[in-house]
């Protein structure tokens, strides 16, 4: 069984709880407001593409757990750590990299290390469980015609980076040094999020970390509406840069993952404030499609660049 | 560097946030009462002795965390649960019984799954993060003089367990399937826990999956006090039929480890009642020593048998 199908088994055993296991956040009510939960774990054999040194590795792990709790305007408390660590990294140097990478996170977020484990195991397994507070619940499924699609980064570039550090694949000079920075160190925009999610701007949303393809499809489904995408989320010149050198940039935007951008509908009325309160904070907010009536696909339809194509959930599954 | 070196580090990194990272429980103030976070990792190559099934592997993963919320009179509500799965585990049986593990911990002790995450390793690794509710606060800290010292179930058995898993040492056939079912099904005493910290009887308690010397050390040490064991908290004939089989039931008491017991503090005053209390539920609750004034060391003083023993902090670290 794949990613997919396990889920969906913990779903089906669980089905009795009626909860929804696998949003981006649990949520549990605390006091005025919600206490909302996440888990996410890095193992080194798969999350540790080469380059990334171990600082960046435990910062990674602490950050995934940011940008799910971003996307839903969730305002990180603490976290707990375990750790898996194989002999060949139990050394001090190497325990101090690690450290280090679990403390700027701390520090980069303003998120408290609350407590740990600490374990033997043969790779290096970080797993992070993060507590934070929201004032409401938004999840994948609130879309409604009408909103405007919209994500709080470029796409690609971590595709493009992966495709170099793991498959030799060659990347435009302009655009490798943004490739591998999004690998190596994912920024979700947290204070940009509780802004937009604070202000009531936010219908659904989604962490776009299985890639922007999986999280579309996954949104539109869970909202039963239809996604349109009007036009890529890519900074100006990536297209363009990368179909030179022979690259496919609808398939690194659409296709890749890693992203740690947060992926929102915003109804059209609203959409004018999210712009200022985005330019307010010098962060980017792309607008790429708009959401329909009719059945849960996904559809890439540039205007003018003739007939529609169905964007297929495919990108990164563990287990595939 | 080992786990209690690796610990010692994470607490100097982290000095500056002026919380105890390695108590039990981590505590967050959350509305009326206190949330109570707990992470515990289990990982195959460690945790895992011969002949224990996947869905025992699973449940005890949930159960680590329960122990350690119990031991603190701490209400479990529901838990994370992310799984590093090796190709070998991801189909659908095994899947089926990962999945029947954390449903029965998650029955046996009404705490709801919140979410998950799926990933692929290259070993089984299940890390659960367990979130709870408590009135107050109880450290490992907090004994008194005059305090007894209590543990909630017998030791002996899962060392003894281990031993013959691990090193093919011969069990009394007495013992046996109550070592192996030590090892294989912990059973943290929830409601004797809640009843006993819910009355006010403790003033300090740690679990003890670590084994009890280090845990009475711990606890010694961060009570600024000295604990007198006066008999170990082993079953009636449990030492002499491992005598007569030429074990020695103070290692093996003393010196094992994953007894996922609670170990805790009663003030003499309130023993009569705290053993009232378990008599109720039908529980065990065994005295085992005293707490006194001096230097925070662990001695094993039986009345009439000859020169006191000092109890070293040995047991299980991970990476020594």
């Amino acid at each position: 069984m794949d990613e997919k199908e396990i889920i969906e088994a913990i779903r089906e055993t669980f089905r009795y709880q009626k909860v929804d296991l696998f949003d981006d956040v649990a949520h549990l009510r605390g006091g005025r407001n919600h206490l909302v939960l996440k888990i996410d774990m890095f193992v080194e054999s798969t999350d540790r593409p080469p380059g990334m040194t171990l600082e960046k590795a435990a910062r990674k792990a602490v950050v995934a757990c940011i940008s799910d709790l971003a996307c839903k305007g969730a305002t990180p408390v603490g976290f707990l750590v375990s750790m898996g660590l194989p002999r060949k990294y139990s050394g001090e140097q190497d325990l101090k990299l690690l450290l280090a990478g679990l403390k700027s996170a701390s520090e980069e977020y303003g998120v408290r290390l609350l407590g740990g484990d600490v374990n033997e195991s043969k790779e290096l397994v970080i797993d992070c469980a993060m507590v934070g507070r929201a004032d409401r619940v938004i999840t994948r499924g609130g879309a409604r015609p009408g909103d405007v699609l919209a994500s709080t980064g470029p796409f690609g570039y971590t595709a493009l980076g992966l495709r170099h550090l793991l498959a030799g694949v060659d990347v435009p000079v302009l655009l490798k040094e943004k490739a591998l920075f999004s690998v190596y160190e994912p920024h979700p925009k947290l204070g940009l999020c509780l802004r937009l999610v604070g202000s009531g701007l936010v219908t659904a949303s989604m962490d776009s970390s299985d890639g922007l393809a999986i999280t579309l499809n996954e949104m539109a489904e869970r909202s039963g509406r239809k996604f349109v995408i009007e036009a890529l989320p890519v900074e100006d010149g990536f297209a363009e840069l990368c179909a030179a050198a022979g690259l496919n940039p609808f398939e690194l935007a659409l296709h890749g993952g890693e992203e740690y951008e947060a992926v929102l509908c915003i109804p059209k009325r609203r959409w004018a404030m999210a712009k200022r309160l985005a330019e307010g904070l010098n962060q980017p907010l792309f607008p790429l499609g708009r959401v329909e009536e009719g059945p849960a696909e996904v559809w890439y339809a540039p205007p003018g660049q003739g007939r529609p194509v169905k964007v297929k959930q495919e990108g990164w599954v563990h287990l595939a």
